[in-house]
């Protein structure tokens, strides 16, 4: 009998009749033979409503942050009790938690706290009484204040896959309104296809290169605890895509997995300041206590007559959001730091291309670098992973580099078996 | 400093305005010099919101109470959080409590659970560190299960005055869009006037026979445990109506402090029973069975030639809506129990006069009957308490009833110094 944990998210669950669906489908789980886990979001637009609600009581609701996750939780509590009433109205045995029912104990950092330990004691008694154990995802408590906390951005796939570590599931399956994981956004590049399989630090990479179908953090847990995982379509039985972890099959690697863009980041370049050390750690003190994350970093050739007056421009991306009040904070200490000018860029777009198989493979730069040059693509910056390589664009440019790219490494769905070289499929 | 409770009901946090208005009406109780701790239900509809989706989801959600339960809960959670935030936005100091985290350990009858323990330990911490406890009302927690649970009708009411009792409160208040109670239903007494206080025995006379203003489990709790409450209006500064359990004050009560009419209530006769020992209780053994309460019974003199074929009338009321139920199961036994006939009536009403001073004043039911026959109502059954006398008429004559008796012991506004005999004011 394996165990399997199914999380649905907040589209999966949208109104009475898809949560009816998803009723129906973790029967089905429960009756092929498995112990059945199901951690879900809020339905559709309800943690903003909550949001709504709490903006129009208070003008920074959010000072009040113990508060805040109490509302907040309300959500799921409404559909994991809809969810388990449906199972059981559909003949089915469920019983529903609360994160903190469910042994999810965090640090106590309100509205993004982080998953300290997982005790799974009642959905363990409720699995070995033949129950359905639902799940609240997105929330849990911190035991020291005994408050509820919420887990921030990503929080019900990081509370299915902590789960899944927890109970030692066989398989953690994240369900939501797209069918698997794709070499890059159908959107963007219609010929895109679904990858059957992809190794998980691999999908880290896509993660943190700006795909969004799994959050970097709930991925981040399953690499750390080794959870495999599925992701598929709620509403098709497509098998989608299995993102692995556990290294088993020791099966040969595609070179280039997928091609991730990224719209959501922005650029500062500083120009002339003064070539001397701990410059730029004095640059990067100012943006971190900006409380921004930086992401790709260059510094050009200082330039100057001689060695005392030498002066180098710095640049570096950041989240789009976080634009205006890093430059904020730069100018605010230009005298301290000398520089020159401060250029803000918010029309830039970031690509990376993503694959296990670039740690054997030679010649993956040359090849991405050939495609943009030959579809004419000004190349800004570039930074690189073991298993990745980035390049920042005009945002203009991004949507034709990425359908250069993808199709340069072969990834267009005419010409797929050429990707996997080497894994005989 | 006093530590006062302050119950606030659905319609009192209807919207974020309303929630808004609580909060600065919780801050003034705190900086007048008094620990409070505030105990709200769910907005407006929200509870009837919840159902609906239930509803929309099986066709009888109720048969999964335990999660029934976990759906309604977070309604105050909504609610309770919203305040709490709203407190906090003002310049207050506040936390909000599940009723779990508030320590209310109930029996495991879902939906309809009973106080057994109240533990408000992290009430007490929360209040000791200036703050206002904000408390989820309608809610608690099984301890052998630890599963959520919901006091059914009349359980925020009897939240607070439990946790009153518990926290060894000064005064629990209870906030509603009424401003007191008044002498009678002022709908229909225009003349009815707000009282300024009423001894404990009698409010809940007055909730047994009808009054709405209070649930009858929230003032049997507070008659029991002595906790002292007052009645009053969320919407403004009227001091409401004091009932008062403690008996301190040792004075002297009103013979009639208020007339109370129920009109849902509906009357059964069974005509020709055997006048045998024992035939009384076969009946009332079916209509228990069909999980009903009656409330008055009357059993004419029997009528016959000889003692065998003696046969009798038993005639009694029930709630309105267990009328057809009720009297279906009477039906189904009427070979066993031997009757001649079952007459229905849904068109009955319920006038009840109620005061402590019955006990030490005679002429009560001379002055009611009196007043009853000038008028030319009817009187179908009576009975009587301590400090009660209930008549039923029919539900078409009730308002009159009501009109006249009221009149006649000197409750209308113009006459009010009347009824106070012997209180001084």
């Amino acid at each position: 009998m394996a165990l399997i944990v199914q999380k649905f998210g907040g589209s999966s669950v949208g109104d009475a009749s898809k949560i009816k669906h998803v009723a129906k489908r973790v029967i089905e789980t429960q009756n092929a033979g498995n112990q059945v886990v199901v951690v879900v979001s809020a339905m559709g637009d309800t943690t903003d409503e909550l949001i709504d609600l709490a903006q129009s009581v208070a003008p920074d609701p959010y000072a009040s942050g113990r508060e805040m996750d109490m509302l907040l939780t309300a959500g799921e509590r409404i559909s994991m009790a809809l969810l388990a009433i449906a199972i059981n109205a559909q003949g089915g045995k469920s019983q529903s938690f609360t994160g903190s029912q469910a042994g999810i104990i965090t640090s106590n950092k309100h509205g993004d706290a982080r998953i300290a330990e997982v005790t799974p004691d009642r959905i363990q008694e409720a699995l070995h009484a033949g129950n359905i154990a639902i799940v609240a995802g997105f929330q849990g408590f911190n035991k020291e204040t005994r408050d509820i906390t919420t887990l921030g951005r990503g929080g019900s796939d990081t509370t299915a896959v902590a789960l899944a570590a927890a109970l030692d599931a066989d398989l953690c399956e994240i369900y939501s309104d797209v069918d698997g994981v794709y070499t890059a956004d159908p959107r963007v590049i219609p010929s895109a296809h679904k990858l059957e399989k992809i190794d998980i630090e691999s999908m880290l990479e896509l993660a943190a290169a700006g795909a969004k179908i799994l959050h970097i953090r709930a991925v981040e847990y399953a690499r750390r605890h080794g959870v495999d995982l599925r992701v598929r379509s709620t509403f098709s039985k497509d098998p989608g895509t299995i993102v692995y972890s556990s290294n088993g099959e020791h099966m040969e690697e595609p070179i280039v997995s997928g091609v991730a863009t990224d719209k959501g980041q922005a650029k500062i370049t500083i120009i002339g300041i003064p070539d001397e050390p701990g410059k730029a750690a004095e640059v990067f003190r100012v943006v971190a206590e900006a409380d921004s994350n930086i992401d790709m970093i260059v510094q050009n050739n200082p330039t100057g007559v001689d060695v005392t007056d030498r002066v180098a421009d710095i640049s570096f991306t950041l989240p789009l959001g976080d634009l205006g009040r890093v430059a904020g904070a730069l100018e605010g200490a230009k005298a301290t730091l000398g520089f020159r000018e401060l250029e803000q860029d918010a029309d830039i777009g970031k690509l990376s291309v993503v694959g296990a198989g670039m740690r054997t493979h030679s010649g993956v730069s040359a090849t991405l670098f050939k495609a943009l040059a030959d579809a004419g693509i000004n190349i800004e910056m570039i930074s690189t992973s073991e298993i990745r390589i980035s390049v920042v664009t005009s945002s203009k440019q991004l949507d034709d580099a990425a359908r250069a790219v993808h199709k340069a490494f072969g990834l267009d769905s005419d010409t797929e078996a050429t990707v996997y070289a080497g894994t005989g499929r």
